[in-house]
Order: C-alpha cells, then sequence, then structure tokens
C-alpha cells in the first residue's frame, strides 16, 4: 500500500483512572482502574497489534491538578491523572507480547539527566527490537515542579532552549558516540567492540556537560522516533526542528489544517522536507454496528460523566479556579493567559456562540477538547477520511474513552472497514516504528533531520 | 520448611556483556552478549524461578573504567561493564512469565529525583504485583559522575548523609502519604479515591523539598525490598539503618562472619532486630554430575579468561592504572585507598602470601573477588551448608558465570540435591519478595524498620 493513501492509528493512554475525560471510570464495564496492572497493558497491546496500529501512545501527568478549589481532593475523588505510574516500565512487558507495535511514551526532559536518560531509551530500543519512540516534554505543572525541586519553573521559550540542549547532548550519544561496525563481537580475536570507533562526545554546553562515551552500543533505530505535541509558537518552532511525528488537537479539521500548516512551514525552514513530520489528530470514536446502536453508546457514556470532574480538570488547565466563577455566565476575555487559551479554543469552532463553564465541562464529557465521532463503521470511516483530507493529516491519535471496549470495537468494527477501503494497511510493513512512521527501509533518522548531523562516516 | 534452615539464593546479573569476569564471554557456549535481547532475560527469570530462587539481583555500572593506561580501550575491547543498558526497563516483560521470582534491581540514589524515583518503584511494585527490591547504591565511579553533571563528587561519608534524607523522602511518599483505605474505588458513589486518607509529605530538608502528595496509589509491599552492599564503617551503619537484605563478599566465611556481625550489630543499635536483616553472599559455582566434570569445566572456563581484562577491572576498582606497575613485584602497602583495600582484601584471606598484579588477575579468572565452589551437587551442596553455618548468612548471591549454562546447570543439580537435605524450599510459600525475604504475610516493611514510622494509623 502506498503510505499516502495508509491512515495510521495510535491508541492514547495515561498510566492513570481517568485521563482526559472525568467519570467515565463508573461505568459498569469500564476497566481503566486496572492501570496499575500487568495484563491490563498486554491485552492493550495485543488488541492495538491485531488493529495493525502503528503505537501505543503513553501520556504522563507529573503534577497534581490541585487549582479547583486550592486543593487536589476533587482530582483524587475522580482518579484524574492521579494516581499515575511511570509509564516507560510497562513496556518491556508489552514488547514480549508483540511484534511489531511501537511504543511512543512521554518523557519530560527538564527532570532527566541526558547521559541516563539516552540510556533508557536505547535499553528500550534494545529490548523492543527497534519500536521505541519518545514524545518530548518541556514542560510540567507547577505543582509537579515544586516537587521536583524547581519552584523556579523555568520560564515558557527559554525552556525549549534548554531542551534544545539536551537534544543535542542524546543526538551526539544516539549517532556520534559508537561508529556503525563499532561492536565487533570477536570471539576468536577476544574483541567485543573496537575502541577506535567509540568516541567521547565532549559536550559542554550552557545547561550540560557531557564530556563521555556512550554508555550503550547502539540499538536498531539509534535515535528513538521523536514526537511532540506542543502547539505554542515556541512548540511549533521546536517540532519544525526536532519532531518526527506531531500530535495535534483541534475541534475541526479546518483549524487543525492551520497548525499542521504552521509545523511544515517551521520544517521547511528548518531545512528538512515538511512532508517528513507526520500528523496525528487525537480522536474519539465511538461505534457500533449501526449508527442508531453507536448514538445510544454515546449517550449512555455521556451519562456517567461528571461535570465536577471536568470543571476541576479545566481548572488544572487554565491554571484558574473555576469554582471561583458563575457556572452559568459566560467566560469573558480575560488577561489570564489559561482562560484566553480555552476561549481561542472554543471561538475557533464557533466565533458567534459565547460558552459558559458549565457548557465546557459539558463538551468536555466525552471528547475532551477534541473531535468525536459517533456512528456505525461506515459513517465513522467516512468521517475520518474526510479528516484526513481536509487536516492534511496522516492519521489520529485514538482516546481510550471506555478501556477495554473503546479500542476493541474500532478494532473489530472501524479497521476491517478502512481494509476494506484501502486506507489501512492489512498487516505491517517493516519491523521498526520509524519503518511504520515512514516506510519499510527506513530503520534510522532521516538524512534531513538535524539529528544525522552527528553521525560518524 | 522453617526459615531458618533453608538457604536462599539470588541470581547476580548485570546488563552488560562482561560483569565480573574478563574474558570468558568468548567462550563458545557463553551468551552474555544477548544481555540486549529480551528473551535473554525472559528466559533467565524462568530459570531461576524453576530453581526456586528468591529473586534475581540486577547491579548497575554507570561508569566506564577508563584508569587502565588511561582510557576506557581495554575495558571496551572486553565489553567489561560497558556496555551496559538500564536494569529496570526489563524487569516488567520478566514479570511477565514468572509468578514468584523477585527482581532487585540497583539504582544509584544520588542520580535521581526521590518524587520521580518512588514512582518508579511503586509502578513496578505495581506491575510485579508486590516482587521488586531497591539494592541502595550510593556512589559512582568518577567517570559517571563527570557525565551526570557531577564532578564535585560528593565525599564519601557525606553521601551517606544525603542518603539518609533521599530515604525519608520515599518512605514519607511510599507510606506516609496513601492510607490504607485512600483508594475506594466506588463506582455508585464516583468516589476513587478518599481525599481525607492522601496526605501531602511536606517535605523540606537540607538536600530535598518535596511538599505534596504521591504520585501513585500505595502498591502491595509500599516500600520495596531494601537492599545495600556497602561495607566501609559508613556503609555498614546505613545498612544497619535501612537494608532488609545486605549483599556481602569475601573470599572465606569467617571474613563474612565479621562483616555480619558488624552490620547486626548495626542494626541492634538502630533500634531493629539484628536478625531480621539477611545476608547473602557472593558465591561462584562451577559444578557437573562429578568432580572430575566438574574441575575440567572450571579449568575450561578458566582458559578464557583474559587477564588484561582483570588488570583493567582492578585498575577501575583501585583507580590506581596497574599498567604502570611491574606485574610481577608483589603490591606494596601504598598510601593509595584502592590498593590498601585490594591488598586487605588478599591478606584477610592469607596474612603470610604476598601477592603480584598478576596473581591476582588470575585469582580474578572465575569468581572475581569472591570464593568460588567447584564440585558435585553433593560437594557443592557440603560447602554451601558449611558457609551458611560458618559465614551466618541466610543464602548467596550466585554469579552468572557461564550464561545460560551456569544458572542452569545449578537449577537441575545443586537445587534438587539442597531440596533433598531440606536446606532449599520445593516452592514460594509467599506472593511477595518481601515474603521470601520473611515470611508469608510480611508483605509490609517490619514495624521496627524506620520506614515504618511514617505510617498512618
Amino acid at each position: 500500500m502506498t503510505s499516502d493513501r495508509r491512515i495510521r492509528f495510535n491508541g492514547f493512554k495515561c498510566s492513570t483512572v481517568a485521563h482526559t475525560t472525568a467519570g467515565l471510570w463508573r461505568h459498569p464495564n469500564s476497566q481503566s482502574h486496572r492501570y496499575k496492572e500487568l495484563s491490563f497493558w498486554t491485552d492493550l497491546a495485543k488488541t492495538l497489534e491485531r488493529g495493525k496500529f502503528d503505537s501505543l501512545f503513553v501520556a504522563d501527568a507529573l503534577g497534581v491538578l490541585d487549582v479547583y478549589r486550592g486543593s487536589p481532593d476533587q482530582t483524587l475523588r475522580e482518579g484524574l491523572q492521579t494516581p499515575t505510574d511511570d509509564p516507560l516500565l510497562a513496556v518491556s512487558a508489552m514488547a514480549a507480547v508483540t511484534q511489531h507495535l511501537g511504543f511512543g511514551i512521554t518523557v519530560a526532559s527538564l527532570y532527566e539527566l541526558p547521559y541516563l536518560f539516552a540510556r533508557k531509551m536505547t535499553t528500550l530500543d534494545h529490548l523492543t527490537d527497534g519500536r521505541i519512540g519518545w514524545n518530548i516534554v518541556t514542560s510540567a505543572l507547577d505543582s509537579a515542579a515544586r516537587n521536583l525541586g524547581r519552584d523556579d519553573q523555568i520560564p515558557h521559550d527559554e525552556r525549549y532552549a534548554v531542551t534544545d540542549e539536551f537534544m543535542e547532548v542524546v543526538y551526539k550519544l544516539w549517532e556520534g558516540s559508537w561508529e556503525d561496525g563499532a561492536v565487533v563481537h570477536d570471539r576468536a580475536a577476544g574483541i567485543y567492540a573496537d575502541p577506535a570507533k567509540v568516541h567521547a562526545i565532549g559536550h559542554k554546553g550552557r545547561h550540560y556537560s557531557v564530556p563521555g562515551i556512550f554508555l550503550c552500543e547502539p540499538s536498531r533505530q539509534r535515535t528513538p522516533v521523536l514526537y511532540q505535541a506542543g502547539t505554542s509558537a515556541a512548540g511549533r518552532a521546536f517540532a519544525g526542528r526536532h519532531a518526527e511525528g506531531v500530535f495535534i488537537s483541534g475541534q475541526r479539521p479546518d483549524i487543525v489544517r492551520r497548525l499542521v500548516d504552521g509545523v511544515r512551514s517551521e520544517a521547511k525552514a528548518a531545512g528538512r522536507d515538511p512532508r517528513s513530520v507526520k500528523f496525528f489528530a487525537i480522536m474519539t470514536v465511538v461505534t457500533a454496528p449501526s449508527d442508531a446502536e453507536a448514538q445510544a453508546k454515546f449517550q449512555e457514556y455521556k451519562s456517567y460523566s461528571s461535570i465536577e470532574g471536568n470543571l476541576a480538570r479545566l481548572s488544572g488547565i487554565t491554571q484558574v479556579d473555576i469554582s471561583q466563577l458563575d457556572l452559568d455566565q459566560p467566560l469573558e476575555y480575560s488577561d489570564t493567559p489559561g482562560i484566553q487559551g480555552i476561549l481561542a479554543n472554543f471561538t475557533k469552532a464557533d466565533p458567534t456562540r459565547r460558552w459558559t463553564p458549565r457548557e465546557i465541562a459539558d463538551f468536555m464529557s466525552v471528547s475532551s477538547f477534541g473531535p468525536v465521532v459517533v456512528g456505525s463503521p461506515t459513517a465513522v470511516a467516512d468521517r475520518l477520511e474526510q479528516w484526513v483530507e481536509e487536516a492534511d493529516i496522516e492519521g489520529f491519535n485514538l482516546v481510550d474513552v471506555m478501556p477495554p471496549a473503546s479500542f476493541g470495537d474500532f478494532v473489530d468494527l472501524v479497521v476491517p472497514e478502512l481494509q476494506r477501503r484501502g486506507r489501512m494497511w492489512r498487516d505491517y510493513e517493516g519491523n521498526t516504528l520509524r519503518e511504520s512512521l515512514y516506510s519499510a527501509g527506513q530503520e534510522r533518522i532521516r538524512d534531513d533531520h538535524p539529528a544525522a548531523q552527528y553521525r560518524r562516516r
């Protein structure tokens, strides 16, 4: 299948009870509280591989949502992003029960030492045999920073400069320290690695000092597949420089299209092929054999939604305590950046409408801030095809709105329909995650990516 | 079986090519270069569980051995502790193929943020359902510190003070933040966790500031089983305060006995039952159906040893470039602490003998600095029984001298002999690692351990 026709899917998860929506864990079929159990993750991985998904993408939440009523009480009651487990540690178990599924894992670089972080990613690329990706996060909530010894949160734009240097260090370790052919494994000569082909990286920068050789021999992909999700101006520029895959969020395809075009321009300005950056829009799908059944399922899911949980989440995102506002008065334009951001998000979708906090919380009930498609497999496939064309994207990050039924429904019902239409592959065509992103044979980072300049020849 | 009769075994590994011995990877049957592959670890875990081992203990090496000839060249040629992968990341895969085996993983606390480190351990305790242990390491080689942004290595004794505060923070997170019963998971009432039972730890110390609540709900063991391996005076006191299991190294049981007695005294001084600290001596076993076959196997293994590799390792440990010395002149007492330490180790075993560097490297060939037992299953069992009595220890850390044959031989030959003698259990009697260490029912840390004071009632 030519890759320009193919729609790609990633499963979107977080190792917590309630990720993007509040209250749905109360549904009798929800298994989201089993995020702590190994079999929850291995079963999930098997389902996604059965559906020929490119990858499982796991978000992370280092901070507790504690703005609503000035405490974490409501988010604890809701299991809303707290408690949360470390997303890297279940990967090897999922790799053991799959052959092709990739794993895009979120790690905040600010709280990592590049010398050890590079080893973590290479270890996972070894253990998965080339199926690891990294969702680069540059920030964290204030509540996280306080507990991580950074109550002086680095200003937003400065964070990208620190992260740029972090990227430089890890590129040097992954691409530049061990040449191809450095590992000889010659039993007769007694040479495991040829020291002439292993190089100290000699990095001494403003934020990081890493003089030595990389601790790990190269893995199949060397640099993991690089994802990014920021959509601020600084975030778009960063994605244009570094991201191979971009996770994007918008209520309508034309809104997403503007973000996509912006990042592609930045990639071009950075000397990269703008089509080499692949875009995945967040999407919630509720499907059933017929449209009527799907609508009934959607309404049933929605009936478990928690308005107060969504207000707590909204407060965490905006950093404004929504409990202090009148829930039934339309939100006014405000100097508060968080409120501006939310209003911009909603007015982009419909400039004429004014939203109250309660209406926003209700809107969030099943799909958070993103779009939701409800319908039979043919209706869903029609809508996804339309999205891909209009937004100029390569695929979707599918929200696991009701684990395990929502991924199961999609794999059983929508995937066969997309395969019939020639819009999904019937099987993986490469072995590594990067080959799923590009095409079979492209295991290593592309030559026009900045990481490639650190290769030795 | 009464636990005082039982001899316990841990498999001792490092995620590298050559761990404690140099050159043996060249043996045609050695699979040690497969440390990068998932199936290497899952097969290993299954072998240890078949042999009813308590746990797999994984060491770590963050620094490159670069003292010998002033470069890492020889250690790279030998695959000697470099390259090395992250030991935490294969655990979930091994947990997925076992039911009872524990995992004692080495992590250097100096390079971890306690808020995130506590989450890693709790995540693994969740995914393994109570089978995780942590080998607390307070130091790293100079070569590691330079790459981790700490070229000002903290002085040895000060390191234990920093680590004591680190322990206080993680105890508060593991034991004190979430009460028992905090997780309600009441779908009808819409309460996942009861905020009245989740507490901010409010830690503000000299080295760490962690005001908030723990990100994770409690795991089965809460605090992972705590191991330690230091044998300096400060290290013994630290082990007496914190360790539930101590890894110990000595060439003869009477030498080990002195170390054991020292740590037990420290434990008693810290208000703990001195018998609640369990000791595991490093041990290499080469076995075969008959003594003659075992001796032949030992000589064959030895023939693959690399003298120069062992000198490079010795240089890394002593921080003295042994290549500058006459290899055939006995080592003299020296002001260099590293040389003093090595001499002390060897003269303890035989005060009359003077050792040359070449003799030391030869001694290290199969068993590193520890003891080696070579013989038939009955001879090995006799010797291990004698060791346990004389050294007053609970068991052994068994070196994986020739993967996968050495653990396989031990499990197939020696374990049944020890079981016949009533010195090894025929099956696990609890579910968690701590129950293996103590007895069924003891999932949580003991009441006389300092972590217990942070519990809320």
